[in-house]
This record gives C-alpha cells, sequence and structure tokens, in this order.
C-alpha cells in the first residue's frame, strides 16, 4: 500500500510516529526518546529524520497531537475551551509553514474552572470516540467526561510525577524501589488513603519510618497505592471507568479500580492515539478513507 | 562564669552547639551546615572543631540531640516507645566511648502504630515541659500531644520535604518560586485544601494550569498553603496548640492556624532546643542548677 498520512503523539520525553495508508492501516511505526526535552527546539529537523528513518516520502503530510503544540513548542496550537466537540480537535488544528510538506499540530483543551489544560489525551479520547468517564494514567492523570461526543470536563492529578519525585528524591528513597504491583501492600495503603485521604502526607512519612521500625507493609506498591488512591478518591469514582492505558499502570489502576466496585472498560492507550491521528489526517487532508 | 556543658543539636543537614554556665546561659554558641549529611561519618573531628572554635575546654562534657543517634549515626540510641515520659529522655541517653570527654545522645522517641519516629523534637518538648498539643513545623512536621508529663502520641507529615521537591524539582517548579507568605494567594489555597483535602494532587496541577491560562493565584504561596492545609486537616486541630517554629515558617503556620480559630502559643524553637538540651545535661552530669 501506499503511505498516505504520517502521524506524531509528540510529548515533552517521548516521540512516537507511525506511516499509515488511506485505509488507517500501520506501514510502518518509529518510538524515541526525541521528546521536547530532547531536542532543544530542533522541531524540523527532528521530525524529518525519524520520516526519513521509516522511509516516508517527502510529500507525505504529518499530523501531531500533543506537546509540540504548546507554547514552548514548535508552533502553538491555541486550546480549545471544554465543554468542546470532540469534532473541533480537527478543525482547531494549525498548519506550521514549511515548504515541501503539509505538516498540521492539533489542539490541545483548557478548562477555565477549575484550571486545567491537556495536549495529548484529547486525541485519544477522540480516536476512541464514545461517551462515557475515562481515566488515563501517567505523569499527569487525566479523568475526562464525554457527554454527546463533547469534553464536558476533566481533571489532571500529579499522581506519576509525584510517586517518580518521592521514590527517586525524597526520604523515601531508598524504601521505594522496585517495581509497583497491585499486591497486599499495593490494596492496604490504597483502602488507608480511601478512608483518609487528609492523612496522605502523613502516611507517607509512616512508609520511612515502618523498616525503622522493623514493620513491613511499605516500598514502592505502597507508594502507589497511596497515590492511586488519593487519585481515586479525588476524583469520586463510581459506575462505570473507561481505562485507557497500557503495561504496568494499567495493571495498577484496574486492579484499584476494581477494589472500589467501579466497572472497568481497558483500552490500549496507544490502539486510541493513533485511531484519533488518524481520524484527525482524515478530516484535515480529506484524502482518507475514515471509517 | 565558667562553662559547665556543651549541648548540640545535630541533624541531617544541620549543626547547633550551645556553651553553657551552669545556669544554662549561653557563653558561646555556633551554627553549621555540618549535618550528618555533610561530614562523611568525621563525628568526632567535626565536633571537636567546634568545640574548640567556641573555646570549650578539652573537658567540657558534650550532650547531643537529634539524628547523629540514629541507626546511621554517630552512637544508635534506641527509641523510647511512645507513651513514655519526657524524664525518661536523659535517663535513656547513650554514651559514645571517648578517652578525653564525657559526650551523650539522647534518644528519640518511635510510636508502633501507626508507625512513626522523631529525634530531635522530643528534647524540644522536654525543654518547654508542658501538656498540650504542640505542632513543630519542618521538613517533616511533628504533631506531638503531651498529657501528664508524657508524649502520648505523635505524627509526622512531610508538608517541607513536599514543598522543597515540587518547587525545585516537579512541572511547577516555574511556579513556585520565591518565598511563600501568609497572603490572599495563601489562604485560598489553604481554605480550597481544607474543603476537599482529597482534591490535593488535582489542586497541586492547578497551579502549572493557571499561568497558561493567565490567571494569578498560583506561586509558592498557594503551594504552601495547599500543604499546610492538608497538614492541618489531617492533624485534627481544633482548640489550643502551642506552635514551636521561627522565622518564616512560623508566620505561615500561625497564619493558618488562626485562619482554622485555634488558639496559639508561639514558643521560639530554638530557645526550648536549648532549655531541653541544657535539662538533660543536668540530670545526666548531675552537676548543674536545674531550675
Amino acid at each position: 500500500m501506499t503511505a498516505c498520512y504520517a502521524v506524531a503523539d509528540w510529548g515533552t520525553t517521548s516521540f512516537r510516529l507511525w506511516l499509515l495508508d488511506r485505509s488507517g492501516s500501520v506501514l510502518a511505526s518509529r518510538r524515541s526518546a526525541d521528546g521536547l526535552m530532547a531536542i532543544g527546539g530542533r522541531f524540523a529537523e527532528t521530525l524529518e529524520a525519524h520520516l526519513s528513518a521509516i522511509g516516508a516520502g517527502e510529500t507525505v503530510p504529518v499530523v501531531i497531537c500533543g506537546m509540540a503544540g504548546a507554547k514552548n513548542g514548535w508552533q502553538e496550537t491555541p486550546y480549545l475551551t471544554a465543554p468542546c466537540a470532540l469534532a473541533d480537535i480537527s478543525r482547531a488544528a494549525v498548519k506550521v509553514k514549511r515548504r515541501n510538506r503539509d505538516i498540521h499540530i492539533l489542539p490541545g483543551i483548557c478548562q477555565p474552572d477549575p484550571a486545567d489544560v491537556m495536549r495529548g489525551e484529547e486525541t485519544q479520547i477522540f480516536g476512541y470516540d464514545r461517551d462515557g468517564i475515562f481515566c488515563l494514567p501517567g505523569t499527569h492523570s487525566k479523568w475526562i467526561t464525554v457527554e454527546e461526543a463533547h469534553v464536558t470536563r476533566f481533571s489532571t492529578w500529579m499522581t506519576g510525577e509525584l510517586f517518580a519525585l518521592l521514590s527517586s528524591q525524597s526520604v523515601l528513597s531508598g524504601m521505594a524501589t522496585g517495581v509497583a504491583v497491585a499486591d497486599d501492600a499495593f490494596l492496604a495503603a490504597f483502602n488507608a488513603i480511601l478512608d483518609c485521604p487528609e492523612h496522605f502526607t502523613n502516611a507517607l512519612f509512616g512508609l520511612r519510618a515502618r523498616p525503622l521500625l522493623d514493620q513491613t507493609g511499605g516500598g514502592a506498591s505502597a507508594l502507589s497505592g497511596m497515590l492511586i488512591g488519593l487519585e481515586l478518591v479525588g476524583a469520586g469514582v463510581s459506575g462505570e471507568v473507561t481505562l485507557i492505558a497500557s503495561g504496568p499502570l494499567a495493571e495498577l489502576y484496574a486492579a484499584a479500580l476494581e477494589e472500589i466496585g467501579a466497572t472497568v472498560t481497558r483500552v490500549d492507550a496507544e490502539a486510541v492515539t493513533q485511531a484519533g491521528l488518524f481520524k484527525a489526517a482524515c478530516d484535515i487532508l480529506k484524502t482518507g478513507e475514515r471509517v
């Protein structure tokens, strides 16, 4: 098949690229650590190098989502303001001025009150294209409500960033090593925070104190359980949740959501990113066979 | 007057030393950054250098509180276990084996359930020597309940460490610069967390989102307000609180405690540290004029 589009998810710390035919099938793909923080502003050169590496021709158009559209990115694409239609995502794309190639960057979505922003997750939601309550775990976890094909509200939780900071830079760094898993320590810490979220910073220090008193129950799993517990009690989860995630984080959130009795639909994060970018490419470039 | 004791508060990141006469009056004092993290295990040499610098004779005995008594310190002094009498602090001091000089390190206090530990704050409480509910703000803030001259329970809150990590190492580092003060942004963030402590990690990201949406109300004061709010709602403050603190942190906590209607007695942290060390020195060495 002939390459029809290249689509990319370009974030702060990662870059993912897919070469798609006109039906959205993947002809080639590429994953690298060339996020915004790594490339020092060399957007065009970085993109062309990756396109060349997967054999994308010089005229294949490109659609990008993520932080490449931020104020400090390649080309600022102003936020849509929630509530907003998912279909507006394609309409609000901004074209990057380049001589030989059509490049479009998708907008993020902002929310004035409570103040919040996203760049990238909206494209995943667009790719999945159903109403519901969505949980997208990560460095900055998102909870997104979609009603009648509109993002009506959303919230961001610093769960992943706090886990990284606390497990590597804090007094807990010696105690929270290893990989978090949904074990008894995870669930015990999770349930304790559900009961008393206001004890969070005290419970954190408990992870430090336990090994000094020869007690078990600490470690990376307990730290993860606390942070995910605080997120879930804050987000006010009940009923049905669609979990858009992949890898170990998907397992932890699925276990946590099941623990509180939520009905969980699991969706692969990469698949919906790619689907959302393809849909946007079809809308913007009017050449694909969007189904 | 003749020097009778040297007393020191030796923590992870700081070292403070006072030379006292037999009535507890300060003849000389010294403050340095020679905490445990800075001296690479050179306890005796570091102490002697500071003693020499303030003119303490070679036979002046020394009493030390703080992390010097931890497992990774100079000489481990086992924790007392709460509930415990304040008077036990002197009794449980451990003597460091040195040829020429009497050196004693005071114990910390542990609590098995919920697991918690302190080293240093107990000496401040011993110095103040009254019943009450005590708030000692810091990297790891302590709340200590003293009833009938016994520490009956206590809790530690990672407020200061989280402030340092978030304001310097996180996505908030550009937004939480400057010094936190008890201004409107502080009080607004404080009250918001009192109402919804479970929204803490979401409210944190709000500090990131606000400037992107040209909204004010973020910054170091708001971050401080959130963290102190989470501590105070978790500690369950009501009625009378004795605040043992000094400097800008004392002002922030006093404002926060007054905001929730607590009756605050303010006590200078350095004065009670010195008083507690002097009382312990009198008890241990039986030579001072403890009043």
